[in-house]
C-alpha cells in the first residue's frame, strides 16, 4: 500500500441489484415499474433544442420544483429535488444527522441507511423489527440524533399507518424525522399532511417507482421551508447543478399526470394481490406488502437455491445472504405476463 | 430556533454565477461555450426509446466510461464519471482528503474548494499566489494531507507548464494530487501523460466547457486504477446511479468527436486572443489566460461599477467582491458578435 492511501476514506459501499444489459431477462430484482412513464414527457425529448445543452441548467431546477409543489399542494420552497431519492437521502444524512447521538432506524430496512451513516460518520442504532416484521413505534421513543424509516418498509413492504408515524413524531420534537416513502403510491397513505404540524418531518419520494422513471434519476423531499432551506445549503455546498436540462423538463412534464400514475399503480396493485395468492398456493408465506414488490419465504425450500434456479431460467429476483432475511426473496411486481412466467418457473423449481 | 436545528450541518454554500432565464442576455458569466455540442448526440435524443426511462441506468455508466477511456487511450478502470466535475471533485475531497494534515490549494482558485473542505471537515491551507498571479510550485513542498489546483487556474486563466506540475508531484508521493483541468482544451497541455508515472495523480476534466455540454452534467477523472477504485467505492456509498440514461448515451456519442472539439476550441482561442487586444486598447490589463475566459483589471475604472453597468446593458460577466480580486472582472469568451457588443458597451461605460 502506498503512503498516500493512508489518507483515503474506505467505506463499504452499497451494492445495488444487478442491472444486466440483456433485454430478454425477466427483471424482477430492482423494483422497476413494468409500465412506461407518463406519455407527456416523450414529446419533450423530441422537441428539445439540442444546442441548449451548451448552457448550464437552472441550479434551482425551478420548473421541476414548481411542478412537484403544484402536484402536492405545497409551496416550491417546501420542495427539494435530487438525482434520485438516494441523492436526496444522502444529502439528508449529511445535513440533518450531525449529532453525537445515534440516529435510529430499523435493523431490516433499506440497506443504504447504514452505508450513509458510516460514510458521513453519523452514529446510529439499528432497531430490530418485531417478530411479525413490523416496526414498533414505541422503540423510537428514546434519545436520538434523528430518525429515518421507510414506509412502506423495504424489503418487507409492510406499511405503517399515519397515526403510528405521528406517534413517533409527537415524541421526537428534538430530532429530524425522515419518512422514506419510495413505495407509497402502491396502496399506502402518505404522511405528507403531517408536515403542516411538524416542521421536523421530511417526506422523501421518488420518480423511480410509481412514476416509472428510474432511468431519469429524480427524487424529492417535501417538508417545512426551514428543512428545505437547510438541505439546499448543503446541496449548494456539494454540486450547484445536480439536475440536468433534460431531467428538469421531462420530470416537470411527467409529474403532472396524476391520472396516469394512479392507473398504472392500480394495475400493479392488482397484479401484486394476485401474485400473493399464487405464491401462497406454491407454498410461500407472504408479508402484507403495500409496495411494488412482495417479500416471500417458502415453507420448506431454500431461498438462495430458488434465487439461483430462477436466475438460470433468466428470471432475476433479489436475495440477501444476511441474517434474519436470508430465507426470503424480494420479487418486484412485473406485468401479468412476467408473473405468469415466474409462477411457472417456481412450480418447476419446487417440484 | 427549534431544538432539532442543533443537529443540522450549516455550511456556507458556494454561489454559482447567475443563470437568468431570459434568452436575449449576452451571457459571459459562467464560462459556457458559445457553440453547440458535437452533433453526434443530437440523433441519440431523437432516437431514444422513451419507455426505457422506466429502467435504472447502468450504475457503472460503462458506455460513457469506455468512450472517455478510448478518447484518452487509457483503460476504462482508470476513468471515473460524475454529474459534472463538481460532483467528481466533491467525491474526491470526500475520498482522498481524509487526513488531519491540511490540504493545500491556492488562495485564489476555484472557490468551491474551500466549500468542500468545510463541508467534509477537511483541514486546509490556502496558499497565496505570487504577485503576478501565478502559482509557485515551491509553495507546495511542505507537509500536507493532499493538494488540489486548477490548471489553467481560475479565475486567472493562467496555465502552469507540465514540468512545474511534475515538480509538485515528485515532491508529494505521500498525498493525492488533484489537477482540475476544466479549461485545459483552450491552449494548455494536459498533464495526463504523468498518470503513468504517478499513481497518486488524479486529473479531472469536464464536458461543460470545451465540450459545450454544461446542461448535461458530465465530469470525469482519470488516474491510476487504485485511485479510481477508491472513488467508485465512495460513489457507491453515496448514490448508485448518478448518471441518467440520456446523459450516458449522449455523452458517449459526443466525446468521440475530437475534431469538433478542436475546431470549436480553436475558434474560442482566436476570439480570446483578439479580445485581449481589444481590452488592452480599452485600458485593461489582462492576464495570459489559456482558458475560455479572460481575467481583466481596468487601469482606472472600478470593476464593480463596470460589472453593474454591463448588467444594465444586458451583458453578464462575473465579479467577486473579495480581497485581492475585487478589481478584476472575469469575462467568458462568447462568439465574435457577442464580444463586439461587449467592446461597444465597455467603450460607452468607460467614456
Amino acid at each position: 500500500m502506498s503512503e498516500w492511501e493512508n489518507n483515503v476514506r474506505k467505506p463499504e459501499p452499497y451494492t445495488p441489484g444487478e442491472q444486466p444489459k440483456d433485454r430478454d431477462i425477466i427483471k424482477l430484482n430492482t423494483n422497476e415499474n413494468p409500465y412506461p412513464p407518463a406519455p407527456a414527457a416523450a414529446q419533450i425529448l423530441k422537441d428539445f433544442r439540442y444546442a441548449d445543452l451548451r448552457l448550464y441548467p437552472d441550479p434551482q431546477a425551478s420548473d421541476l420544483v414548481k411542478a412537484i409543489a403544484d402536484t402536492y399542494s405545497v409551496k416550491p420552497s417546501q420542495v427539494f429535488v435530487g438525482s434520485g431519492s438516494d441523492d436526496v437521502l444522502s444529502m439528508s444524512f449529511l445535513t440533518f444527522f450531525a449529532s453525537d447521538k445515534p440516529v435510529l432506524f430499523p435493523e431490516i430496512t433499506y440497506s443504504f441507511y447504514d452505508v450513509w451513516a458510516e460514510l458521513y460518520g453519523v452514529p446510529y442504532e439499528q432497531i430490530p423489527l418485531k417478530d411479525d416484521l413490523t416496526i414498533d413505534p414505541a422503540d423510537y421513543m428514546k434519545e436520538n440524533g434523528g430518525i429515518i424509516f421507510a414506509n412502506p418498509n423495504a424489503p418487507t413492504g409492510i406499511f405503517m399507518e399515519t397515526d403510528a408515524v405521528e406517534k413517533i413524531l409527537s415524541e421526537n420534537p428534538r430530532s429530524v424525522v425522515i419518512v422514506d416513502e419510495a413505495y407509497i403510491d402502491f396502496g399506502g397513505t402518505s404522511c405528507l399532511p403531517l408536515i403542516k404540524k411538524y416542521d421536523n418531518l421530511l417526506v422523501v419520494q421518488t420518480f423511480s417507482k410509481s412514476r416509472s422513471m428510474a432511468g431519469l434519476r429524480i427524487g424529492y423531499a417535501i417538508g417545512s421551508e426551514k428543512l428545505i432551506q437547510y438541505l439546499n445549503d448543503v446541496k449548494f455546498s456539494v454540486n450547484s447543478y445536480t439536475m440536468n436540462r433534460l431531467t428538469i423538463l421531462c420530470g416537470a412534464a411527467a409529474v403532472k399526470d396524476t391520472a396516469y400514475l394512479k392507473e398504472t399503480a392500480a394495475k400493479i396493485i392488482k397484479t401484486r394481490e394476485h401474485s400473493k395468492k399464487a405464491l401462497i398456493r406454491l407454498g410461500f408465506e407472504v408479508t402484507d406488502s403495500k409496495a411494488n414488490f412482495i417479500f416471500v419465504k417458502h415453507k420448506t425450500a431454500d431461498a438462495k437455491k430458488i434465487f439461483e434456479e430462477l436466475k438460470k431460467r433468466r428470471i432475476y429476483v433479489r436475495y440477501w445472504d444476511k441474517p434474519i432475511i436470508k430465507d426470503y426473496l424480494r420479487i418486484t411486481i412485473g406485468t401479468s405476463s412476467d408473473m405468469l412466467k415466474l409462477y411457472d418457473a417456481l412450480e418447476e423449481i419446487l417440484k
